[in-house]
């Protein structure tokens, strides 16, 4: 049987994209360091798929620690495939501390890909980001335009792996996917601008108090229609090694304002919003972004919800999770 | 009086712009591992500036190690400009093994821009590659033009590199400037395929066996050419932060089968010129590009050498450096 190998498997994007991997005949060995996943994330996927989820905890950034875990992985059958979606996810700590970024972004692409190279992993799945655009100033971003200027480490060390994998693909590997996400939002949510909403709401219930002049407008995505979007691009025939395809909605986003609005109507209506100076939340923000798809949307995939669709949804889903 | 410090200055770049640099009443401080540079290069620019070039032999890759540097340089003066021209510069070397660029080509990066934060540096003027384009098929290349898919770890860690630059110009940095250098050529030549042919009718006078079929076609630029356009954009005004600029020459380059003949005819003449197959040298080997130049232009610099000028003065210089 194969093998699946993901990265990062017990975060967010990871645990609502194993049920799908699990209905294939195959194992899934989830590898996290669980900073901001937990394993009882991982029970839907072993609900469905009984025997066939395995999990190690393991620093990715650890190469040692990397190669012996996919010695256990390949135990299991042959490993056809990793899912690299482990990374450091709080852009402003990367920005205070480029040890961050370096060690849970870079270094765990490095080790991954090390590994891969020993035990002859043909395919890579690449979580990469619009972060890696920098601050192009509203043109729309395709995938061919540049310069890659990233404004935070984290962008710097997405744009840092996939150059990697681009250089691993030319030399070992078969096939790569570089995906570039958008905000993606959903549960179990456990970073982003809804879930510190929705806390600041249970600390303070009378105001809400926003970083930045609200005005940043940013595209949305909800996780259920990323990892269909993944699953569609993997599917793809290999006739050329590296594939790098934007993920998003096809409209321009939703503001940081309106986003504060929906939120204090379903936590707490009537709870005052502050809003504080400047178009940029934090160092390494980018404030307006246009997105462009084309060509996610010619392997025949749209999104089912725009942006302020999947925001309306992931906060009541949020506002659930933590208890409203 | 102000103090820069030139990481990687005692190799082949560095030599040839410190006696420009020594021209400033300003400190100059080498740092290098000596891996392939060598401190008698310095000669010419201390015989220029007595007491005012300065040496330390350190690996940059090592963080402590270079703070303990940029601490001996503060001590000089005001240290206002790091030029970062330390890399591995053995491409085949850093495909086998991942490791020799990510200590050599971008861990030196991230040492340098940590020990510029802690030292308040304002500006950082850095060796980036045309390496970082990948294998676009022979398309013009502009500064602008995507997506960057490096098809080596060199290229790779260059791009990486540029991606942190430019995360810390949005955080620390006054001013960055990225250089992306073509094939250089001219003394002291420490590798490069000028080199390794006068090299290979050393050994054997009677035969040059050459890598691929000696169709790939570059375009090189003479080393004099580079420091001189760099010196130029680094007089820029500093409006914006980060500069990226391709230097070359304007043509499309020579071949390598020409390149061969001309060392033949220099070095061995009669010497018979063996072919491979192929259209690439080695794994990582871009095999044709055209170089788009005009943002350099626009500063007002053109090289005095085109590609054929550069490389038949590099092929006279090395020679006699090798005692021809």
């Amino acid at each position: 049987m194969n093998v699946s190998i993901i990265a990062g498997g017990a975060g967010f994007v990871g645990c609502n994209l194993l049920p799908l991997l699990a209905k294939e005949d195959r194992h899934l060995m989830v590898l996290d360091n669980l900073c901001r996943g937990r394993e009882e994330y991982l029970d839907a996927a072993r609900a469905a798929a009984p025997g066939r989820v395995h999990f190690i905890h393991v620093d990715l950034s650890d190469r040692a620690a990397t190669l012996l875990a996919f010695n256990a992985a390949q135990k299991l059958g042959t490993v056809d495939e990793v899912w690299h979606l482990a990374a450091n996810s709080d852009i402003p700590a990367g920005v205070l501390d480029a040890n961050v970024d370096l060690r849970d972004t870079f270094m765990t692409t490095f080790s991954l890909l090390e590994a891969m190279k020993v035990h002859q992993v043909p395919a890579l799945h690449f979580a990469s980001s619009s972060a890696i655009y920098g601050d192009l100033g509203g043109v729309g971003l395709h995938e061919s335009i540049g310069p890659l200027l990233p404004i935070s480490n984290y962008g710097a060390m997405k744009l840092a792996s996939e150059a990697l994998i681009s250089a691993a693909a030319e030399s070992y590997l078969v096939s790569a996917n570089l995906f570039r996400f958008p905000n993606v939002v959903g549960i179990p949510a456990t970073h982003g601008v809804i879930l510190d909403f929705v806390n600041k709401l249970a600390v303070a219930p009378d105001h809400l108090d926003v970083l930045g002049d609200g005005s940043q407008q940013k595209a949305y995505l909800h996780v259920s229609d990323l990892v269909a979007a993944m699953l569609r691009v993997r599917g793809r025939s290999t006739d050329h090694k590296v594939e790098v395809v934007n993920i998003g909605p096809t409209d321009e986003g939703v503001t940081v304002r309106w986003i504060a609005e929906q939120v204090v109507a379903r936590v707490k209506p009537g709870a005052e919003i502050r809003f504080g100076t400047g178009n940029k939340g934090w160092v390494g923000d980018v404030p307006k972004f246009k997105y462009l798809t084309d060509r996610m949307q010619a392997y025949g995939w749209a999104p089912a919800l725009g942006s302020p669709g999947a925001v309306a949804r992931a906060i009541d889903e949020i506002a659930r999770q933590q208890g409203h």
